[in-house]
This record gives C-alpha cells, structure tokens and sequence, in this order.
C-alpha cells in the first residue's frame, strides 16, 4: 500500500531521490544505528563500559541486518518508537556486547543527534542545489544584462528595466538565504544528556561521552542537551520556508511572463512533454507551477515546527513527534525545491522581441516618470507629477501616445523641449543604474560550501 | 525507498489501514478508472460514443491491469499525471474502443470526481469512527455521571464537578461536529465541464453526461462545472480541522490527568507497552500524546486547503496540485484520529478516590463560590465576594481550612450559621445541573449515518 | 497612541465602519451589559433575585455611564478583564441592587454570550454584504453572458468562453458561501452555565435563566454550558476563511486580467485616485490588490481559531484570549472583504474588444481542442489528440495560424474538410453550455436573510 | 471608534507602551519624514537638488506640523497610502523647495526604509526586554542550582533534576535567541532605488544617495534595492516566531507547575489581583497563560511574513501591504512577550517543600533507571531494564514502594545489595552533572547589545 505525496507512483517525481534517500527507512535506522555505535564506542574508550563492548556494538550496527517489517510490528506492539530496534540490535551483538547497548542514553538522544546527521547531509546537498541555483541565475543575468524588458508594479508597467536586473534580483534574495544557510552550522548538535538531559547514567563522564560521540559524528556538542528545546529545529524550518518564499516569487513570475499576452520567456519544452488531455496545443510551465505548489507545502511547515517548539517539561513526544516527522519532509522539500529553482532558470527561453514589443505597448505612458524628471528639474516634482498625471490620463482615454498629448501642451511645444522630450522617452535611457547594479551583485562572493568544513562520515 | 510518515516503518502504524488502503496507488488509480468508466458508459448510452465502446473501456478499467511502475516513469517524462494512465487504457481498450476513451473531458475532472468519490467513502469510515467515539464518550459519561472531581479553570481548582459531566461535555463538541459531518454532503460532487468547464466537447450533451456519471457513482452532479472552484474542498478540510480541535482538546486533557500528582486517569497499559527505553516505571499516555502531535499535523493543513482556494483562471496546478495532496492526507489523519479518540476513550481507567482526594486538596477552598452565593443573599454578591477574597487569602497564607477562617469572621459564628457553612462546603450539594445535563446530551438523537444513504459502489 | 491596522490613520480606511462600530470598545462595553441586564431581568422574573433588582439593574446598564479610561486602568491593576466593568455596574446599581449583578455566573458566559450577540449583528450585515456582491456578479455575468474570452488553464489559453461565465463561476462559489452563512445559525448562543458550565450557583434553575437569557437577546440557549467548547467559534471562522479565500481568486483574477498586456477588465478608476507618487501614469487595481492583502490576513486567522479550540480542563484563558481577539477580527474583515468584493464587481470596466483580440492571439491554437473532437469522430480521439499535439507545435515553431498547418495534412486538404476546419476554428461555436450554465446559475434562488429571522435589539 | 486588541481598552495592558509608542500613528509619520528628510539633505549634498532644497525639507519634516485626520480622510480619497503626506509637506516646504520633496524616491523606499529604522530601534528594546529575562532567568536558576525537583517526560516523573537545571534549560533556549538576534543586524537596511530598484530617476547618482541616507539614518544601505525582495522582514519575523516559541513554553510550564496538584511554583501574586469575577480563591497564573495567547498570536503570524515574500515583478501592493502590517505588529508582541517572560520570571516563588514532596510521590519509581543502571553493570542493561519494568508494574499494581518490590527479588536481597539500592534510591546522588551544566549555562558570555553599535537618531 503505498500512499502520501513522497512515495506514490503520481507524485514520487517531485521530490529529488538523493534527497529522499538520505531519510529513507534504512538510512533512518542506519542513522540511529550509527549513533549506538558512536556511543558505544566512545564509552569504551572512556571506560564506561567494557573495552571490547563498543566494537562489537558497533560492528552490529549495520541496517541491512535488521528485519524492517518486525520493527514495524513491534512498534505498533509496544507502542515505543524504539525498543524494537534495540531489541534486534541486543540480539544480533550476543551476550557479551549486548548488555552495554545504548548505556546511559535515551531514545531522544539517539533520535535528535541522527537528526542532526542526517540533516547536516540534506544542507550539504541543499547548498549545491541553491548554489546551482545562483549559477544558473548568473548565467541568464550576465546574458540579459542589457535586454530591454517593461519594469512593472501592482501589474502594471512602470518603469523600464533590463531582464537581467529582474533576474539579478532573483540572484540576491537567493543568494542571501545562501548566507543564512552558511551561518546555520549551529543547528547541527550532538545531545545525549540521557532521560531528562542531566547525564545522570553517564557516570559523571557525560560531557566527554557526548564530546566523543559529536566529534565521531561530525557534529558540535550541544551547549546544554535539554530535550526540549527544538529552537534550532525551528530555526532550520524559518530558514527553508525563506527560501521556499523566494522560490515561489520567482516560479510566479515565470508564469506571469509565460502568459500568452505577454510571452516574454517560456520554460523549457521537450518533445513528448504534454500540457493537456485534451489541448493539444497546451505549453504549460509545469516545472514552474509545481514549483509553486512545492513552495506552499513547505511554508505552511514552517508554524507545525514553530508549535513543536513547546514542548513540557523534559520532554513531551507530543511536540516530538511533529519535529521527528516535520524537519525530514522539509529537508527533501527544500532540496527538491532549491533544483526545481535551478532547472527551471537553466532551461529558460527568453524573447527579447516580445520584451520590447511589450515596453512599447502604452505608447509611451511608461516613460511618464523619465519626462515628470525631467519637467521637474523646470516646475518642480510636484507640478510636473501633476502635468504628467492629465497628460497620461489624456492619453489613455484618447488611445494616443503620450508623445502627442504632450506635444500639444504649450510648455512642450519649443523644438528644444521636442527634442528632450525625444529623449525622456527612450527606455534604454532611463535604466538608471540597473547595470551596475547587476555587475557588482554578480561579483559579490559566494560563501564557502558545508561540504568543506564538515569530515564526517 | 520508504519515506513519508505515511509509509515509513516507524510511523505507518499511526494510520489507520483501511483508511489509507481508500487512497493508496491501486485504489487511486482504480478510482479514475470508474470515473472513465462512468463517462464512456454515459456516453456510450447517450450516443456520444458507439454503443459498444462504453462497456468495451468499462471492462478494461481495472486497476490490475496497469503498470504503475510504468506510470510513474511515463509521468515523469511526460511531465503531465494522466496522460501516461490515458494510454495504457487506451492501448487495454484496442482500436475499437481506444478513440473513445476520456471523450470530452479534462484531466481535472476525473481527479476531482475521483477524489468526491474516494472522499466520500472515507467520510463513510469517518462518520463510523466519530461514532465510536461518541459510543465511548456516552459510556463513560454514564458511569461516572456521579463521580466527584475538581471543575478546574485557568489550571486552578474552580468548582466541584462529576466526571461524568467533564467527559459530556466532550461528547457534545464531539457529537456537533458530527452534525456538521452529516451536513456535508455538498462536498461529494462529479464534475464533467471539460477543459474549462463549459462541457465544449460534449455536444450539447454536457449536463447529461455530468448527471449520467454522477449518478453512476452516487455523487451529485455539480452545480456549476467551474474546474477553479475548491470551496468544498476547502468546508471539507475545516470540518477535519475542527475535529482534530476537539480531538486535541480531549487528549491533552487525558493527558493531564494522567500526571502523577493528579492520577485520576490513565490511558489503557498492557504489559509489553514500554514508556522509556531507559526509565522502566514510565506508563506514558502515548496514545493520547500521539494524538495530539496528529491533531496539530492536522490543523497545519486547513490553511494550505484555504491557500489551494486561490486558482488562476479557469484552471491553474499551482493550487490544485495542493489540493490533490493535502485532502487525501486529511482525510486519513480525520479517521486515524478519530479511532484514536474512540480507542482512548474506550481504555480510559477512572480513579474514582484519587479525584475525591484532589477535590478536598484546597481544604474548602473550591467552595468559595458555594459559600459566597450563600452569603450574597444576605450581604449581596459583591460585598460576599469581597469577603470570600480575603477569607481564601487568610486561609491560603495559614494553610488553614477556609472553614476554619471563615468561622472566626464574627458574622458566621452562629451556629445557624456554622451548619449553613458547613452544608455550603459540601462538593456533592454543589454540583448545580450537572447531572441533568449529562442525561440531556446523551439523549440527544444522533445524525443519520452517511452509509445509508450511499449507494455507489 | 493610535496603533493597529484596524485605528490607525494610514489603514483605517480598509475597514467598514459599520462593521467595527459593532465591536468597538463601548458597543463591546455595550454588549455585556446588555448581557448582564437581560440576566438580572431574567432572574427577577424567576424569583432568584428581588422582582426589582432586575429593573434597577437594567436601567444602569448602559456603556455611556461608565468610564471607559477607568476600566482599562484596573482591568491592568487586577489583572482580570471584567471585574472593573463589575465594580462600575455595582457602583450606578446603588445599594438596591447592586448585590444581585452578576448573580451566579462567570465572566466568561458574559463574554461568550456577548460575542454570539455582536457575532450576530455582524453575520446579517456580512450577509447583507455577500448578497450585494451576488448582485453585481449576476448583473456582469448577464450583460457579459455573450462577451467572448479566451479561457485559461495554468496560465496558457485553453478554450474560448464568455466572461459571462467566468464571472457566473465567481458567483456560484460566492453563493455556496452565502448558503453556507445562512446554516450558521447555530454558532449563536447563549451560555449562562456559571463558572465550570453546571449552574451550581443558579438554584437548580440555570436552564431557565438561560433560556430566558437567550430568548431577551435572541440567540439560542447552548445545549451543554461548556465554557471550554470553541467549536462553534472555530467553525464560524472557517467560513469567514472560506470567503476570503474566494474572494482572493476573484481579486487576483482581476488584477491579472487588468495587465497592461491582458487589459480585458480595469478596476473602476477616478480622477484624484493616484497610482504612484512617482509614476504619474499609474492605473493600479488597488482595490483588489488590497483585498487580495485582506484575504491573506484573514486566512492567516483561522489556524489561530482552531488553535484556540485547544482549551484545558474546565475553562483556559490562554486559549479564550486569542478567541476572544481574533473573531472580532475575523468579523471586520469578513465585512469589509466581501464589500470590497461587490464594490469591485460594480465598478469594473471590461474591454470587449480587447478580450476578442486576445483570443485570437494564438492563431487558432487556442481553438486545438474543437478541432480535435471533430477529427476525433474519425479518428479516434488519441490518434487526434496526437496529430493537433505535432500541428500546434510546428504552428507555434513557425509562427503559423494553425489552420495552415492544418490545411496541409493531406487528409485534411478535401474542401469539406477545409469547411468543417473552418468551423471548428470558430471560437463563437466551441462555448457549449456556458450560456446556459449561467442563466442556469443567476436563477438559483438565494437563501433567505439573518434579519428577517433576528428579532433581537 | 477603538477598535482592535493594540488599541482596546480592554486588552491594550497586554502590550508595551513604549514598544508600541516606536510604531504608532505620529511616530510613523515622522519616521518617514525622517527618510524624506535624510534624502533630501543627501541630495542637496550630492547637487542633485538646489543646496538649500535639503534643509528646508529637513526643517519642515516634523510630524506635529501634519494634519492626521485630513491625512486619513485623503488617502481613502486617493486611494495612495502617501501622497496626501507627500501633499502636506510640499505645501509646508513653500515654492523654493516644494519641487524637489521625493526627488527620485517612490513610495516603498520611504516606507522600507522607515519600517527599518522603525525595527532597528524596537530591536534594540527587544534585546533589552531579552537580556532582562536571560538575567531572571539567572537568577532563578543560580538561587535553585540544588532545589531537588521531578523531572518529567511525556507527563509523567522520569527522573530526579534540580529546579535550577530546569529554569538553565530555560535560559540557553532564551540565550540562543539572543545571538540570534545579535546576528540579525542585516536586516535593517536603506533602499532607495526608485520606482522599479534601478535608481532611473537619480541622475546617476543612486547608490551615493543610498549611503548618504543610509548613514544619515543609522541603517546598512540595501545591497540591491529591489523593492519586492522581503527576505530580511520575513527572516526577522521567523526570528519573533522562535522567541514566542520558547516563551509559550516557559509559560505552559509555568503554568503546569502551579496547578494545585503540583503548586511547585506561583506567578506573582498581590492583593488586589483577581483571579474570577466569582470564585474567590482562585489565583491563577494570569500573566503566565495571557503568554501563552499572545505567543500563539506571534507565531501564527509567521506564515503571513513568509507568505508576503511572494511579491509580482517589480512591486506588488496584494503582498506589501501585508508585510507593512505584520511587521510592527510582530515587533510590538515581540517585545511585550520579552518584557512578560522576564516579569514571570522575576516574580515566580518557588515552594522546594512541594518539589521534593512531589518527587517522593511515586515511592522510588522515579528511580528505576538508577536502580537499572547500577544493575547493569552485573545484568547488562537489557536484563536490568526488563527487570524494572516488571518491578515498577508490580510496584504500581500492588501499591507499594519500588524498593520493597526489589527488596523480595533474590538478586538484591544481601545486606550489599540493600545498601547499594538504598543508595541507587536517593534523588540527591543521581543528578548528574546537572550542576555544572548550570554553572556553565550561566557563564556563557552574553552577545554585545545593538544599542552599542546603533548611533542613528
């Protein structure tokens, strides 16, 4: 029975399988398996149990020799989320390991610091995809940098702009959750402060074991290993649902300039990709409204962790089993969404014919603020704001371009006004400083990659 | 590769298997093939379609005769999700009866017909499941209609109340949304308009064809064929929020009970349910956690289900591919917590004696009202207030009785009115209604069951 | 200090003021002595207080004599949100009566029986508001039943319809809420249960002072007194969160359809409303952006409602706080949202012409679909679905009307042929029964009104 | 009319006046005069506009000169949220410098910019409010470093902890916000890029105009000024998100820990505080539980800060309108639930009788894994574990303290044994190093405060 968006045969495409598998059920128990043996090796060295207990522990340690199905059973039995896997890992390291299994720890331990494995790898991952990302954002930039495009607000055309400006917007809201990702270390600890975080069965060695067991792990030791602070959970979640906003606003804007009136740019198309059941001419931008989709899901994750937060006392599964189910969906999300992003700018068509024609379409009305500018620098802002304001309504209702309307008041009608007035209305005189803007947010240095900065297995 | 808290190992016994087995590939599948089905035979009787091919697809619309594995990789080339269905029903149907399979209508209309249909068969279960709860709720109520035990707001002793009358007052939060359940019929509709709604390829035969098909799958034939309209969808997921409130409510409710200084409740214990993995004592209310973290996974979708209200145009994935996902998520989580209640509710042990000792721990104290209400016939209400204030204030500083202070206030020394006093202290001479209310809502009729008025297959 | 979106001066205007003069702190005042007068009235009809307190009692409860600045300074110094209000009553009552205010009930029955009270008021305006909205969709869709449109699915053109029958879709889900709104009549209560629900301090007769209660305010007695029972709260703001999140798909529909590219339809426009401060050309859908805003806020709501369902043991001011903020709130907004509606519906411009010339943008792609089903009849709609699906792509590659593409395929090159293309291609004949859906849809008989079953004061 | 629960007179204690005393009507207005201003000077600076325009700008650009309700009333009447200001301080500048107000800006720079500053100061009171509770919370943990307490999982006893240790969980959870906060500097940034972010309308000039405002104003000049890019208030809201997450746990425990049956701790209490307009005993942690409602009310505000990230194009009002709301809002309960934590905390009396009563309520029980562990060195800790359980249940079924139970097993019935379990018993030998987890919670060096790097007006 295969069911939920992750896994069914319809859906199973929207998620990345790389990222999928670093959760997946085995990789799941491999993960807590991996922090047993940590454990266990580390107590060894450390004496709290027997030199040999912690090799054997961790030579058992392996997921492919555990019976998923039984664990599935026993779980439902005794309702612990668990002991099962205890029990089988006791029974596959015999007499001599198996009672020194999981010694001074709690199941929370086990399950927050495998957490934290895991989703140290999802970042790795998630970097690359935002870094493709920003690669891919770059590219269509530099190329467009000069390609003339109608700048618009509250959907209506304002000023002009070049794409590559549009894009090199997107490049630096990307590239600023890229920062927040590369200053997110901290989320990535190692707790294992036993049943209420005191280190009470650790024999007064608590700290170094969970020293040992972080640096095994590649991961940080926590600062105090409260079970119930899920803060950095919570912040990891803001920091996927900021670039699931970002990512949205861009897939939105795709689809904004795919419109058929407006045709600006188009997702990639291959032959066999099929819009419509029935519309057989359907070029639909489905990377870019999955993306959408994708996105939302995400952000509506992001108050479920807020809420798991608040959490009683030393613990309270009622609040752990959300950020136990919350954070992986979000992971896979995040990475799914980050190379949707990426594929989506990579595969882009841009029609720069239909940008101009576009940013011809108000006959001039878009220009409006270049020529009130340039009145201003004579009557004022304010009063020439005001001209401009008759001016384009005249226009509108009229159906004329702006240039005759103006043409026609007195103020306007010297050939030296005609002429800068001539001028006022050339768009590919009024992108300010659009250019450089884009160069220098193309300079800006990209943070150094997780990958580098992390040894662990 | 397993993942999602749908399918995982680890989790998958949170839900309920015959809820799921509703949603799951086959069934999905299997699903959109009745709905095809429906339509070929509609259109086949109708003469849209030769006579002969409507039962010809009608035949080979089975779901065990498609490769889903296929599917899931057609799916993700064609990047449309039917369109690889479409053609393996066309090939199983052969040249005589493959041109006239999905004749005239869109994507969209078979998964949102086959979504009311699916939907509606787990409203079925869900209806049975809030019953039980009901059933549950009822029994407990009866027994403990004269149990004694601390009414307690803001997390302070308040009043005395009975068991009985805590547990009815779950019984009719739960018994209205139950009402609000049989209301919903509205919600299971068939829908056939075609790509945009306006039945274009239907031949002026559109409503009839909708009617046919509605009426083949014991769905009402939508009102109007808008594909961009998510409203009931939407009702639908606020009623499974609503639920999952109360559902909350009552958990955390057991849950405080149950802690060790109150004790009056327990969740059922079975020898082999382990709390800890490390603390042997631990009788956890796990059931009664887990339903609370479900219960808010829950309430986390019905702002996504408003979000997939918000549809572009005629017809726009972005949103519906939400909504695609997130009923079918609920509507397992409604039943799963729903039994759960139920189960809860069933298990519950009842100290009867621990919550007559937490009743008399404020020394009289909870009897403040009883004794002020008293007084004010005398004093009024605002000076027997004013009294009582200081009186529970003395008492409480003193760790003294309430009678003890209340009896050295000059104007209580009688002994008329040491006994007025005395009978006013008195828990089970306070319960006001309580018991008549407890029999009121438990003889209030219970909506009709959605089965008996479901004929569909 | 004026703070707050709904006083300050920048944002004020965005609210009805009708709707926020029924919750406004001295109509809120108002409310809950209307509250407290109808229970003294009530019990001095029944005998539990003296036959002329009630009167006295009555005759004081009257918000102008109360100050308001005084209240807020001890409702901060006790700590308790109603007492100060109390001790005014009790203060004008003089020492007649001023001992029977309040008698045997709990703020909270104060508070929830005048929140079901102003609640009310607001849903017959708010139906008022849904019903006017209704009105001037029917009135667009009749005078535009024949106006041409393309129909979009995922932001590309589908089929051709009428813009009288996207705004029939409109109305039909505006409708269903309206007839949602019109069962809601259950949310309206009045609960006088005491401090934990059981009437222990109304002498046996809690059930009649409530039913005499509800009966003066004309709202319905509750069935179980439960003060922590927010359902029928939570579920009165579902349907404001239902509303909204139509009314985001109208105004977003219309801002779409108002891009300068589109320009199908414009937001009503006069002289003096300004765009820009900048941009002197500016025709901004600012209403409907507006709303669009509104409707996010409002759905951000309704998570918040059902999270205040969550209620502890017999009353939880950490929950009843936020439900006693937000469904004034929600109840603003509602108003003032579906205003916005009607008021944008009445305004809009709709550019015929323009809608026409946007249908033939695509060259007879957007018309694949008829073409398809006439071939269909010949071919098999596969086979067809295939040749339009290569045809509209070599049309789109070439920059062709798909007739000409058409027209070369050999077995579409027979002058019956070309004459039945000819046809086929004709949007005017490809809108099947979308006049009919919507006279079908503007005949639906609308529910009747709150006001005429509310006999209230 | 007031209207909304920041205004209220009924609620508007919750919040603090100081905090809402950055945001409201005037200070608003000011602050984008202040940005007005700072441009204007910059530009006078810089030659864009005549020397002496700037300072007379500057001269007029004080609030109390500007008509608020002629303001209210004209932006209904325009439907722009700033021309009527823009309008107002033209005619108070006078002909020579009226021409030149808003050379080059468009509205949202303004606004950004302000909001900014806005935030940048509440920020700084907000680590002041932070720091206040770091420093109760210090204090309280210090003063209970060895206050023998439950500790509690799941709702039920775990193990033995101290009060201090629990109140330093507390504190990290709080203290990690506070870095969080300290590295949330970038958020506050000056952006005046003009209509579209391209500084079209600057002369050239824009970025030097960016810094001089930008430094004038205290504030980082925005890398890109795009103006739909919303990343840093939507970082900055998930950073409020986080502290309400930690604060409604606080408060839930708070809250917890006096319920009668625990009375381990009371809120501040002072005659004249009212607890019920009826029950005169009740002392309920009113500020504890209104906490609670207000961190809910923060977090559920999260979803609509990332859900406003999605902008269209160049700008869009449908999602800034929204940001311009939430943001002081959020900045407002921010700190009004900093400020209430720290009250909390500094006014919480402690009852250790009552804490160390409560931990000998389960007879030994709470020290099952003391027993296990020390058995497990003879046992192996699967044995001991399975040996514990059966005891507890034993223990528990017949009502008796564990260690008679333990005391009948034939293992532990030697003198030896005995005294170890005596020892394995004892609460005060098995904290771990909860101590110097304390110790060194405590002594972690604090984060500089914004205050300090902040030399803005």
């Amino acid at each position: 029975m295969t069911f939920g968006m992750f896994a069914s045969a319809f859906s199973r495409h929207w998620f990345e399988r790389d990222a999928v598998a670093i959760w997946e059920d085995r990789a799941q128990l491999q993960a807590w398996l991996d922090v047993e043996a940590a454990l266990a090796l580390t107590q060894s060295e450390l004496g709290l149990i027997p030199a040999e207990a912690g090799p054997l522990i961790a030579a058992q340690a392996r997921s492919d020799r555990f019976d998923l199905e039984r664990i599935a059973a026993d779980t439902a039995a005794t309702m612990h989320p668990f002991v099962p896997v205890l029990r089988q890992l006791e029974a596959l390291c015999g007499p001599a390991a198996a009672g020194y299994v999981h010694w001074g720890a709690t199941t929370q331990n086990i399950f927050d610091t495998a957490a934290a494995l895991l989703l140290k790898r999802s970042h790795a991952m998630l970097e690359d995809a935002v870094d493709a990302g920003l690669d891919a954002a770059a590219a269509l930039a530099r190329a467009h940098r000069d390609t003339l495009q109608a700048g618009r607000t509250h959907g209506q055309h304002a000023l002009p702009i070049t794409f590559g400006f549009k894009v090199a917007g997107w490049h630096a809201e990307w590239r600023r959750h890229r920062e927040r990702l590369a200053a997110a270390e901290g989320c990535f600890t190692a707790a294992m402060g036993g049943a209420v975080g005191s280190f009470a069965a650790m024999a007064g060695r608590g700290r170094a074991v969970q020293d040992g067991v972080a640096r095994r792990l590649g991961l940080a030791p926590v600062d105090m290993p409260m079970r119930p602070s899920f803060d950095r959970g919570a912040t990891y979640a803001g920091l996927l649902g900021g670039l699931a906003g970002t990512a949205e606003r861009v897939a939105r804007d795709v689809t904004l300039l795919q419109r058929n009136e407006i045709a600006e740019v188009a997702e990639a198309f291959h032959h066999g990709k099929v819009g419509s059941s029935t519309m057989a001419q359907k070029r639909n931008p489905q990377l870019a409204l999955n993306l959408v989709a994708l996105a939302a899901m995400q952000r509506a994750r992001v108050p479920l962790a807020l809420e798991a937060m608040v959490r009683a006392d030393e613990g309270d599964s009622a609040a752990s089993n959300i950020g136990d189910v919350v954070l992986p969906e979000m992971a896979v999300l995040g990475i799914s969404i980050a190379r949707g992003i990426a594929r989506l700018l990579a595969g882009i068509t841009v029609d720069a014919a239909a940008m101009r024609r576009n940013l011809d379409l108000t006959r001039g009305a878009i220009m409006a603020e270049a020529v009130m500018m340039q009145l201003a620098a004579r009557l004022g802002r304010h009063h020439a704001h005001a001209l401009l304001y008759d001016a384009t309504i005249e226009a509108a209702d009229g159906g004329e371009p702006l240039a005759a309307v103006l043409q026609r008041r007195a103020s306007l009608a010297t050939p030296e006004a005609a002429a800068a007035l001539r001028e006022a209305l050339d768009p590919a005189r009024y992108l300010g400083e659009a250019g450089s803007c884009i160069d220098a947010e193309l300079e800006r240095p990209r943070p150094p990659h997780a990958r580098r900065r992390d040894g662990a297995r």
